[in-house]
């Protein structure tokens, strides 16, 4: 016997690289572009003389702002240290029953870490040879579902009536469902709030909101599963989002025209960066996310690829697991950021 | 069956209130001084361009800054989102066995929060009757331990022989102490740590960094007991600590002479506040912290104390428990604070 002995043991999600050196960087899903100016208002206002004291425990002006932006209530807002906090939060609060989550075998792989640290058991539901989302799979007994929607890193989006279908037949579930991307161009599940209260929906202000360094996550639900997610959460940490974090975050919720901007210049990059790639011989399916997920061209690897792309100071994500390693993951950069990196790829091709 | 069945049921620790209208608030025992002016100046220095950018998941900087002030190698430093996040990580790493772990009767309320949303088994260790810490109550088989030190709400310092028996005689243990208020006059178990291989020592920069509102909490402990906080970490959360919260962290940790300075003002505060509290009759334990625990004079109840100070805009805290319901709880504030105080205490009595 030795403490080693009680010691939880796990092996834990690697994130992508945060290189210190000047590079592109395509490799975290982060936005080209700075936050809405407001936040940097925000940021700047905030008083010295505040910082020495706790931040709002409730996060209530963040949630109002969230509530009011989406047509919610405040008592259907969760928020958190980014979505994985909110998506952790999830897991240790709807997940504590016996029977094995569901969540599909290619996706966000930090599902099967959560499960492992917190010792839920879980199966996971294959994807299509294609990549696209069978609902299928989830239609047995279960403790939960997770779906990630649309999906990472195939960036695929799911058919709505397909996730309704497995909400609908599951209602004895909670069903996860997380939108970190939703906001480039997929079809968001909001509305199956109103039908079913067994849905939460997961979203971030990393990406389409461009906070990813001040950690601003969110979740959306009926008014039992986010005040059981308050429970849990007030067990954990009373004060979660920091107060810059707090300012930052609702000074974002609040600029949609900002946000409509910026999102709008990512998919205009996006779907020309696409057409280049598949011009090059790339297989590249339809993206709803700000992320390219493509395979190169018959007799190019994508390990070799993404290590001579690496050489050149262009930093892409590659994933050595089964059905992944043919492909790369490249985030939609600026399109200064995105000529250069189809400029480079052409000389390496 | 129904969703409702796998939902995590818990009873949520409750933070001290935070009000929103302008208060004296001597109720969450933080600083009454801003940070250093370079955590202020590390904030205005934010670049709004790097607010799109992750946060640095290994808080290198923070831990190398932390390492080098008390003296300890970067891998034997812990960071989270406030001592919270980083005692809930220590107990969600450390508590996997499945023995009681043990602490104290009266202690920070929020280690039996843990125990029950990770479903730890506790044993809790009764101080003696007045208040002190008997080193007695942890010598016996158990899973792990936890002592604050000082302890909270009491304000009392144990002796460090006390703790280093403790700590001796379970080395099959991780022995958690928690020094939260250490900076305000105690002795630190930091010299523990070159003997011993089981004790992690858990710090906040909430209290006496004025750091409340950026949330910044460190741990201290052997390679080994780090390695696995930080695996357990990457199992939950990759990004913890924000941006704000990286640099300000930084930019405090460094600020040495501020520190001092600031921390020997709340000392003097502190020690004028209880020799006032002691000449109305007030019973009040020495405080090793920046807080006093104090008992009213005979005839007047903690409690209706508590709500006549309120009613005055001054917020204490109170404790509606057994053994802690005969007193208050009393966060030291600037000399003006305290003055004001004492005479609407005066009024009162």
């Amino acid at each position: 016997m030795s403490f080693s002995d009680n010691i939880r043991r796990v092996t834990p999600y690697t994130p992508g690289e945060q290189p210190q050196r000047k590079v592109i960087k395509l490799n975290t899903n982060e936005s080209p572009y700075p936050p809405s100016p407001q936040v940097v208002e925000a940021i700047r206002a905030i008083k010295a003389s505040k910082l020495r004291l706790y931040p709002d425990p409730d996060c209530r002006e963040l949630r109002e702002t969230l509530a009011e932006e989406y047509g919610l209530e405040p008592e259907q807002v969760f928020v958190g240290v980014g979505s994985d906090d909110v998506l952790s939060m999830c897991f240790l609060t709807f997940f504590a029953g016996k029977k094995p989550v569901l969540f599909n075998d290619i996706t966000y792989s930090f599902y099967e870490v959560w499960a492992d640290v917190y010792r839920i058991p879980f199966e996971t539901v294959p994807l299509r040879d294609d990549f696209s989302f069978d609902p299928k799979g989830f239609l047995k007994e279960n403790g939960g579902i997770v779906i990630c929607n649309p999906n990472a890193p195939t960036s695929l989006e799911a058919e709505l009536a397909d996730i309704e279908k497995v909400v609908a037949e599951n209602q004895d579930s909670v069903v996860l469902i997380d939108e970190a991307y939703v906001d480039f161009g997929a079809h968001t599940a909001l509305p199956l709030l109103k039908k079913y209260p067994n849905v939460v929906i997961v979203r971030t202000m990393s990406k389409s909101r461009a906070l990813a360094g001040l950690r601003v996550g969110y979740a959306f639900g009926s008014k039992e599963l986010i005040k059981a997610l308050h429970d849990v959460k007030f067990s954990v940490n009373s004060y979660t989002l920091n107060m810059p974090a707090l300012v930052a975050g609702v000074a974002a919720a609040a600029d949609r025209e900002y946000f409509e901007e910026t999102v709008d210049r990512v998919l205009v990059t996006r779907e020309k960066t696409k057409e280049a790639l598949r011009s090059f011989g790339f297989t590249v399916p339809e993206s709803r996310t700000n992320f390219l997920f493509a395979k190169p061209p018959e007799g190019t690897s994508a390990e070799s690829l993404f290590e001579k792309l690496k050489e050149k100071d262009i930093y892409v994500r590659f994933f050595k697991k089964p059905r992944l390693s043919d492909y790369l993951r490249i985030t939609i950069g600026t399109d200064a950021e995105m000529e250069q990196f189809i400029k480079v790829l052409q000389e390496i091709l």
